[in-house]
């Protein structure tokens, strides 16, 4: 019969495909337990040589670190950098997602993530502009200067998710090897507590409302101005990524060194926005910390904003000096060895 | 001269690694796609067969279908699982966490991963029968029948994040293949959605608060109900796995068959407090809706919450019928395919 042999035909094909599946995971991950092993025995040898000649005075160890620097930067950057001991998931991934891997292997699939996650901050960005924005024009032409509760609760929603999306995508990026700074993560976790707290604040309305919303208010202005930063930042931040693939085609080895190349020229637009930015969230934050100590009003809920926005601020404040002193000494590196270069 | 030469064999060793993952890299992700497509195709020569043994009259199709049943089953529950076309990871997923993959490869990461959501489970719902138990015994005892704003709003916090983590990693069970139904996704996205809300809804005191509390008050007992529910259910899910899990190693094709087997005694248990629940559930929800159409109460949240219970209530009542529905029919079958083979 014929659709008996096909059914006997069928389940052979099924047992072939399980035996060659069971045979393609054992041996695939036998083989990258191996090269986990070898780039973690490779990586500890990198650093045992690096300190040896840090410490070792007798010869002139430049062009010899130089070398190391490389291989480093290939073992670190290249198709074996999914083999090398990664950073611990995050909690806050474990805490939502569970025990499963967010670790991409393939190089390409990495570098996707990361486009996602400019793509999400380009609209995030955008709405950061245009929501709070939208409510500073009807609260001064529609609502007469008076900020009804549920937009405002809305807009706080809003918030709460979005900073939930970023702390997740952080994560996920730093458990790709990204080297993001883990500031940004604690900035996250602060600022959804706060968006939380406010849902449970009350908006107080009329009468005399313009005085209660103070605080609302200028958080909002704040916002608007951060959607601006928020745009700058992220174009920035692409640039950089561009020249690193780029550079990246052109000789793997490179890479790291491309970092600051040709984006110099926007960071002086970028910072002074943001430490504006810093001073008048920690005024904000000030501000609110005011009210309560003159008791002009009793809410938990100001206290706990007020002191989130200045410690935020300050953490912000903190960790852009930082980057940008990283910045200039890695330029001042590159400089040396260039000159170096030309001299040889 | 030594450590230049170990420079180099470093350099050389890192050139090696890298040239072998990435060859390790393209030819995994290779034979990983050729799988990928001959799982596909043999399931749907699967799927033609079927229609073609369903259709035709002529032949007594019952022996040929269990062979191809099982065959199926060996298809979708063994190492092949990990390659057939996925279901789309959830619009929740990607709106988190990106376009990452959370997808195991390997059956027994999955099955670490369900064991973990079992675990998650389980302190999810000792904290749902004590949580609100303790907020309910301090209210009679300490604070004079009139529930503070502020504990409230922590387990309305709690609850919010406890049901984003449960639609997370139920969406990532989900894309491993679990075949969870996709009503208990929306449930915890209108249980979310509630959270929220309530988050906004001011907790009302003195005086007369134990008239004006009177929908947090049940809607607490109905929690704590809850929690007794989780907890049943959860040793009935966890002994299911179990059983798959033993039948599996002893052989893997009769998995499915063992579905049911050796926890018949405790659904007896199960549904009854399940329906009980879903009455309460929905009584809270026609209360609240009450309130608000006599009057009573005049904030939108009391009328967003009441449609929000009484949607679940139905929704959960629909998918608990549907699934004992489905249960007894694999039942049926089961003992007609074991007194056909008596009958042999």
């Amino acid at each position: 019969m014929e659709v008996e042999e096909e059914v006997k035909r069928i389940i052979d094909e099924v047992k072939d495909l399980h035996d060659s599946a069971a045979s393609f995971i054992s041996s695939s991950s036998q083989q990258e337990l191996s090269l986990r092993l070898k780039a973690s025995s490779v990586d500890s040898s990198i650093r045992r040589l690096h300190s040896t000649l840090v410490s070792n005075k007798n010869l002139d160890p430049k062009l010899l670190e130089e070398d190391l620097h490389r291989a480093r930067c290939m073992l670190v950057d290249g198709e074996t950098s999914s083999f090398l001991p990664s950073k611990p998931q995050g909690r806050f991934v474990r805490m939502f997602c569970g025990p499963v891997n967010v670790r991409a292997l393939r190089k390409d699939v990495q570098l996707k993530v990361k486009e996602e996650y400019n793509r999400y901050r380009d609209k995030t960005a955008l709405l950061f502009l245009f929501f709070p924005a939208t409510l500073l024009i009807l609260r001064s032409y529609y609502w007469g200067g008076c900020l009804p509760a549920f937009p405002v609760q809305l807009y706080e929603a809003w918030l709460l998710f979005l900073y939930a999306g970023l702390a997740m995508r952080e994560n996920i990026l730093r458990a790709n090897g990204s080297d993001i700074r883990p500031w940004w993560l604690y900035h996250h976790y602060c600022a959804m507590a706060m968006a939380l707290v406010s849902l449970t604040w009350e908006i107080k309305g009329q009468p005399n409302c313009v005085q209660k919303q103070r605080g609302v208010h200028l958080f909002l202005q704040w916002a608007m101005m951060q959607g601006v930063a928020m745009l700058l930042q992220n174009r920035y931040q692409r640039q950089r990524l561009y020249t690193r693939i780029a550079l990246g085609k052109a000789k793997r080895m490179d890479v790291v060194w491309g970092e600051t190349a040709g984006v110099d020229g926007q960071l002086w637009l970028l910072c002074p926005i943001l430490f504006i930015l810093q001073v008048f969230e920690a005024y904000v934050g000030l501000l609110l910390l005011r009210k309560t100590v003159t008791g002009v009003v009793n809410e938990w809920q100001v206290m706990v904003c007020g002191i989130l926005l200045v410690v935020m601020a300050v953490g912000n404040f903190i960790n852009t000096v930082e980057t940008l002193m990283a910045k200039s000494r890695v330029k001042a590196k590159m400089k040396r060895s260039k000159s170096r270069a030309e001299l040889n």
